[in-house]
């Protein structure tokens, strides 16, 4: 809220306060849908025209993350700005916090950027990880496959997301083919981890560094995009335990406001942090239906610095994505009882893209 | 959905199509947000600038409901044009509906703008009212006010809310002043009803004539503002099945599609009819959390052409609106474990001026 007066921003945002958001995909959707239940009119900031979120704002600004004619626009007509997608540049955050606050803010996404960064942080708060070791070229390589073994995984440390820019090595044989894929960009190399299953947790951090997890999420891929999730996880209270204090411990650390999303291996008996998604995740859309508050309005919580609301479930429940052409389905999964379906008003369904999900809430047990 | 080759208008309606809503209060707001989960993108025509669904819309038109230009350029836009507001001239729904799809249609919304036909329709279907006679004149009205009796009530046949346009009177030394405040429109004296309670039936019907009605809701007014609705109403089945019965009814005889409300007084162990409205209802936002489909998602799958999903409530519901002030206590409710708070984006909040509303949900006992 902009005080009239002084044109002084007020601390206490709400209704008439305006929320911007970098990145216009669905999860920017999904939060301009749940601001707009608090009476928040949200600007999406996008490069793209057709951005599935521009068809539930207030107002729109397309263009470049880096365009900073556009940012200051973006950043003057808005109280507090977050972001949906964590490949933002970083730059481009540290120009907006001269202006608006920005939750979270460039130093949380740069840690989420760089594999190595996030892998390190979770190391010094005593979180498990893979072994790994930064990889910029064949020297170095050698010397990680010397200490971690094989098989291992290259990635390059930044933009990697769904499966891309990963290569596995199994054997000596494909070190070279490897590295050649990682287009000279910096790297790491990860000890492969035969997990047996593999769970995020998703909270919420207030600006007044109050800590709300949602259920923890068992998640299931296929062709390394997110297929099912399903909470609570079946798991041991102990790795429920040391999942969730990881992620508060690294919230904590990164001094964070909003949702946050943590990816963890589960192998022997321990919790392995994987990811750290500065942002709402696919993996936690089963609270949209299935817990009090869904972590699109906890997150609008967030940032605009209200009182979290109850992480609590509401059953059982089941998420299911509907990617390329399984949302052609989307008439027979409306007609099926119990089923919530949500469509992101995506135009053609293209292999790999995710069209929309349904969530599946049943009482628990 | 337009055929890409022939410019048909298609059966199907689904992501990419686009509805149409004229209205752009709250629950044009809520319409449009349901949409959204559908993948569905709203164009909303309203005539005031500062519309609250003009922030979660993807097109906008603002013009006066007469201006045919614009509806002509409304009517092309989109697949299906649905409202939100009784009171648009009937007359602009007929000339929409040369153009696409109207729903509901003209009409039902003739019927429901005015007091006598929708009456006599619930009537003419077996259901009880308050004794009612039209009144043009004080010739009229002395003639109905000796039939039906004092006290009773006066009111414009047309374009009456939340007490507008209604006269009590409960002695002849009223008459002339109740009259006199018709200000020249044709009117109707019905019955003073001592109610004991008032509820309404919030039901949809889809275009295949399939039929679902949401628990029968109890309402408590304030200064003729809607304050308190409750979920489901303690009342005796056999009523809960009249009430039910006769909204089934006036539905069919409509040839409706999408959600209606029918409001009824409950006296002497029994209902009657006292208003049909051709619209989502005040009184069934608290199926929005507190049924298996909101009335919101409900009325976009009828008007779309969708399966209607389930009415099931999920336990004992309460909705209290928040009018005028009310509403600056916001940040309080958005506190209060078990409210679910929704608030409008309206500005300034005016007495009687319904700016949000809370739901609260528990478990049936």
């Amino acid at each position: 809220m902009i005080d009239a007066m002084t044109g002084a921003r007020l601390g206490s945002f709400g209704p008439g306060s305006r929320l911007g958001i970098l990145g216009g995909g669905q999860l920017g959707r999904m939060i301009a849908l749940a601001a707009a239940d608090y009476g928040i009119a949200c600007h999406v900031f996008a490069p793209e025209e057709d951005s599935p979120a521009f068809d539930v704002c207030a107002a729109r600004t397309i263009a470049d993350y880096r365009d900073e004619a556009a940012l200051a626009g973006f950043a003057a007509a808005v109280d507090v700005v977050t972001l949906e997608f964590e490949n933002v540049p970083v730059e481009s955050l540290v120009f907006l916090e001269a202006h608006v606050p920005v939750r979270p803010g460039a130093k949380a996404l740069a840690v989420a950027q760089d594999r190595l960064s996030e892998k390190s942080l979770a190391r010094s708060l005593g979180a498990m990880t893979a072994e790994f070791a930064a990889v910029n070229d064949r020297a170095s390589l050698d010397t990680a496959i010397a200490r971690i073994g094989l098989p291992a995984v290259l990635k390059t440390t930044r933009l990697g997301y769904d499966g891309k820019g990963q290569a596995k090595i199994m054997a000596q044989g494909d070190v070279a083919r490897a590295l050649a894929e990682m287009n000279g960009q910096p790297a790491i190399l990860e000890a492969f981890v035969p997990f047996e299953r593999e769970i995020s947790v998703i909270a919420a951090r207030g600006s007044d560094g109050h800590f709300a997890a949602f259920d923890v999420t068992e998640n299931e891929h296929h062709d390394h995009i997110l297929h099912r999730s399903v909470a609570p996880a079946d798991l041991p209270e102990a790795l429920v335990a040391r999942a969730v204090d990881a992620t508060r411990a690294i919230a904590t650390a990164l001094d964070y406001v909003g949702v946050l999303a943590v990816e963890f291996f589960v192998i022997d008996g321990d919790v392995l942090v994987n990811e750290i998604a500065p942002r709402v995740h696919n993996s936690g859309h089963w609270t949209s239906e299935g817990a009090e508050t869904s972590q699109f309005h906890q997150h609008v919580r967030a940032v605009c610095g209200l009182t979290l609301g109850s992480a609590k479930a509401r059953g059982q429940a089941t998420m299911l994505n509907l990617v390329g052409d399984e949302a052609n389905h989307w008439e027979k999964l409306l007609a099926e009882p119990g089923s919530h379906l949500h469509l992101y008003g995506k135009g053609t369904p293209r292999p790999g893209r995710k069209m929309g999900h349904i969530t599946r809430i049943t009482p628990r047990a």
